[in-house]
C-alpha cells in the first residue's frame, strides 16, 4: 500500500493525540483511505515529559529541520501555536515541497495571506481544520459542502472559554471572577486568560471564517474586539427578563455592499439555537442564500477532538497528494459585491443600555435627552430594584442606532455627575 | 479549461434548482474549482411545464437513454425518486461507466447495498449528499470531517413535515389534524402525507446514516418505524410539564457489541439543542468518540437547498474524475464491534405512558399491578384534570423497561373494562 510521510512538529496534547488515533486507528484508516498514514519524525523542544501515548525514541527529535529537510515526508503537521518559529517553520516546509497541516489559529490570522499565497505558488496545499471548532467540521463545510453558496451572515461562539463563564454566570449566579475561577480550577481557562476572555482568540477564528465565506483575509485591526470582562451577571439576570442571552459572538455580516467584522458580548434572542450553546460548545451559525441557515456545534476544544480534525485533514491531503492535486476547492474566490469593510463607528445597532444613578427625580429626563440629541430613539426602559448598593440601575433597550452616535451620547452620560459607573451598553443582534 | 459533461434525469423542483445553479454561478464555480461544469442533457417525462429557469429545448429530452447513453457524459444526476425506474437508469448509467449523484433516499435505503457494489466493482462513485438534511452537509461530515472517529448514536430530526407537525401542536395547541391540515396548505406536507408522517421517509433516512456511522446497509426491515400520528397534544403538554419534548427520533445507538435502530416519537429532555428544532428545520446530533457531541441543523427540504447539496457533489465528483480517482472515503468501513442488531422487543427503554381510565377508586391499583407483574416500575404518576372527556388521564413515567414486557402489560391493560381508550406510550431518550 502507497505510504503518506507525515512529519509532526509539536508534540503537546493535540500532537499527542494525533500520534495517538493513528497508531490505534491506522489500519481502519488505511483500509477506508487505501493509503497508509505513516508518522516519520516528531519534533518537540521537550523530549521528556510524559505524553498519553508512547512513541519510540528514535521518531523524536528536537530539531525540526530534521523533518523540513527530509525529503521523504510528504505533510508537515505545524502544532506548536504561536506566531513564532511557527510561520518560519510552514514557510521553510512549504518552500521545501511540503503539503501543511495547522491548527494555528493566530498564525492564519496574522499571516494567513502570505502562507496561502505561497502555498499556492508552490502548487501545495495547507489545510486548517482544527483551527477553528476543534473537531466541528465547519471549515471543510464552507469550503467543500457549501460549495455553491453566496454567505449573508456567521455568528460564531468560538471561544469555549468565554462560552463557559457567560454560562457559570447565568446558570450559577456567579460573578465574572467567579466564572473565570471556576474556568481555571476546570482546566478550561489559562493562566492568563485575556486572549479567550478579551475576545482575541474569537478574532482569530472569525478571520479564518470570514476569509472562507467572503473570501477576504482581512487584518485583524479591521475587526473590532470587546471581550467579555464588562459583563456583569446583573446584565445577564436583566437581559433573561428582557427574552435575552448574553453570548461573545464573533460576527461577519454583508450589510449591503459593505462587510461587519466583530466580536462582543452581544444580547441575542433567548429562543435561538446559539442562545442554548452552553458550557465549553462551540457553535457556528451561518446564513447562506442557498441551503439557508444552518448550525454547526460540537466541543470546541479538546485533545482528541482537535486530532480529530487533524486526521481528517491528513486524509484529504494524502487523497489529494495521491492524486497529485493541488486540490482546487482551496481556492476561495473572493465575493466581489463586497466594495468595502465598514468601521465599527458605521455600524447600526440595537443597544442594551444599563447605567447606575443617583435616585432621584429628573435622572431619567436627562439621560433621555442626551440621547435624543443624538437622535437615539428609546424602546424600552425599566428601573431596577437598588438592592444594597447606593445607586440605582436603569436598563433601557435602544432602537436601531448608529455606534458613532451611542458612543457619543455614552461619553456625555458618563459625565453627568448623577451616573455613579461607567455605563454599560451591549449591542443586540436579531439573527 | 477541462469540462465535466452532466446529464440531469428528472427536472422537477431540485432539478431545476440545480440548472439554476450551475447557471448563474458556473463562472464562480469554475473559478474555485478549476473544472467548468456543463449541463449537456435534461431528461423530464413533462417537458411542457414552466420552470423557474429557462433552458433550451435542444437539451430537453423525454428519453433518458440519451443521457446514460450518451459516451460523452461524465455525470448522471437522478432527481426523479421513488424506486423504478430509477434504479434501473442508475444502474445502466454505472454500467455505461458514468458516475453518479443522487438525492433519493428510498431508493439507497432500498437497494443500495446493490448499487454501491455496482458502483465499485465499476469503479465509480455514488455521491447522496441531498438526500438527507438537503444542504445540511451531514453526509460530508460523517465521511470526511469525522473519518477517523468511531460513533456511539445518531439521533436525528429527519422529517421536516413531521417536526413542523409536533412543533406547530406544541406551539399552537393545534390537534394533529389541524397541525397536519396547516402543512398541507403551507406546502410543507403532501396530499398524501404517510410516508413523512409514518416513520418512513425518516427510516430511510436513518438507513443512509447508518451507513455512515456503522459501516452497515441494513435491510429496511430491520428498523422499527413508529409515526407521530399517535401523539395529542394533551401528551405535548403533560410531557412539556415534565420537561420533555416530543420530536420523531431517527435513533441509530450502540448498546455494547449490538446496534439498534429505530424511528418513533420520543421525549427528549426540553434543554436539549433538539428540543429547539422547531417548524420544518431538520438536526442530526451526532455522538461520536473523538470529536465528541456535535450538532447539524439547518432546511431539512426546499429547492436550492437541495440543489446546493447535488452541486456540492458535482463539485467533488467532477475533482475524482480529474484526478481518475475512484475516492476512496467512499468505502465504508463496518464497525466490527457490532454484532448484530438488536431487535425492538430487546431494547431497553424508559417510556411515558397515558391511560384514559374511568373515575373510579382502584383504578391506579389496577394498572400498577399490571406492570409489577411484568417487572414494569414507576418512577412517577400523576392524574390530570379530565376536562370535559368522560375518562380521566393517567400520566405515568415509567423505569428503564423492556420493550417486550412493556407491550405484554399494555396488552393487558388494554383489555381492562376500566381503559376508554388505547394506551399512549412513547419512548423517552435522555440523550
Amino acid at each position: 500500500m502507497e505510504k503518506i510521510n507525515i512529519g509532526i512538529i509539536g508534540f503537546g496534547n493535540v500532537g499527542a493525540g494525533v500520534v495517538k488515533i493513528i497508531r490505534e486507528r491506522g489500519a481502519n484508516l488505511s483500509s477506508k483511505i487505501g493509503l497508509h498514514l505513516e508518522i516519520k519524525k516528531i519534533c518537540d523542544k521537550d523530549t521528556v515529559s510524559k505524553r498519553n501515548v508512547s512513541v519510540d525514541k528514535s521518531l523524536i527529535t528536537k530539531d525540526a529541520h530534521e523533518i523540513i529537510d527530509d525529503p521523504k515526508i510528504d505533510i508537515v503537521v505545524e502544532l506548536i501555536g504561536g506566531i513564532h518559529p511557527a510561520r518560519e517553520f510552514i514557510t521553510q516546509a512549504l518552500n521545501k515541497g511540503k503539503n501543511i497541516v495547522t491548527a494555528n489559529k493566530a498564525l492564519l490570522a496574522v499571516y494567513g495571506r502570505e502562507l496561502f499565497a505561497l502555498a499556492s505558488d508552490r502548487g501545495k496545499n495547507i489545510y486548517f481544520e482544527a483551527s477553528v471548532g476543534a473537531g466541528i467540521p465547519i471549515i471543510k463545510s464552507l469550503r467543500e459542502g457549501l460549495v455553491a453558496n453566496k454567505f449573508n451572515s456567521i455568528y460564531g461562539i468560538v471561544n469555549g472559554t468565554s462560552n463557559f463563564v457567560l454560562s457559570q454566570m447565568s446558570q450559577q449566579n456567579y460573578s465574572f471572577d467567579e466564572a473565570l475561577r471556576e474556568a481555571k480550577e476546570k482546566g478550561f481557562a489559562e493562566k492568563d486568560p485575556s486572549l479567550d476572555i478579551e475576545g482575541m482568540d474569537s478574532a482569530h477564528k472569525l478571520s479564518i471564517l470570514s476569509y472562507l465565506a467572503f473570501g477576504r483575509l482581512v487584518d485583524l485591526s479591521d475587526i473590532f474586539v470587546e471581550g467579555i470582562s464588562c459583563v456583569t451577571n446583573a446584565d445577564i439576570n436583566y437581559a433573561r427578563e428582557l427574552g435575552f442571552a448574553i453570548k461573545l459572538l464573533a460576527i461577519a455580516k454583508k450589510e449591503k455592499d459593505e462587510l461587519e467584522l466583530r466580536v462582543h458580548p452581544t444580547l441575542i434572542p433567548e429562543d435561538h439555537l446559539l442562545s442554548s450553546v452552553g458550557g465549553v460548545f462551540n457553535a457556528i451559525y451561518v446564513s447562506s442564500d442557498l441551503a439557508g441557515n444552518l448550525l454547526f456545534y460540537g466541543p470546541g476544544a479538546g485533545q482528541l477532538s482537535a486530532a480529530s480534525a487533524v486526521v481528517s485533514d491528513l486524509v484529504d491531503l494524502s487523497h489529494d497528494i495521491k492524486a497529485g492535486l493541488f486540490r482546487p476547492t482551496l481556492k476561495i474566490s473572493p465575493d466581489t459585491s463586497i466594495k468595502k469593510l465598514r468601521k465599527i463607528d458605521d455600524i447600526e445597532s440595537r443597544y442594551y443600555l444599563r447605567t447606575m444613578t443617583l435616585d432621584k427625580p429628573g435622572v431619567l429626563a436627562k439621560i433621555a435627552g442626551i440621547l435624543a440629541k443624538s437622535g437615539i430613539s428609546i424602546a424600552s426602559v425599566s428601573q431596577k430594584e437598588k438592592g444594597r448598593q447606593e445607586a440605582v440601575p436603569i436598563v433601557m433597550i435602544i432602537h436601531s442606532a448608529k455606534e458613532k452616535d451611542m458612543r457619543t451620547a455614552l461619553g456625555t452620560i458618563n459625565k453627568l455627575d448623577i451616573i455613579k459607573q461607567k455605563a454599560v451598553a451591549i449591542r443586540i443582534e436579531e439573527l
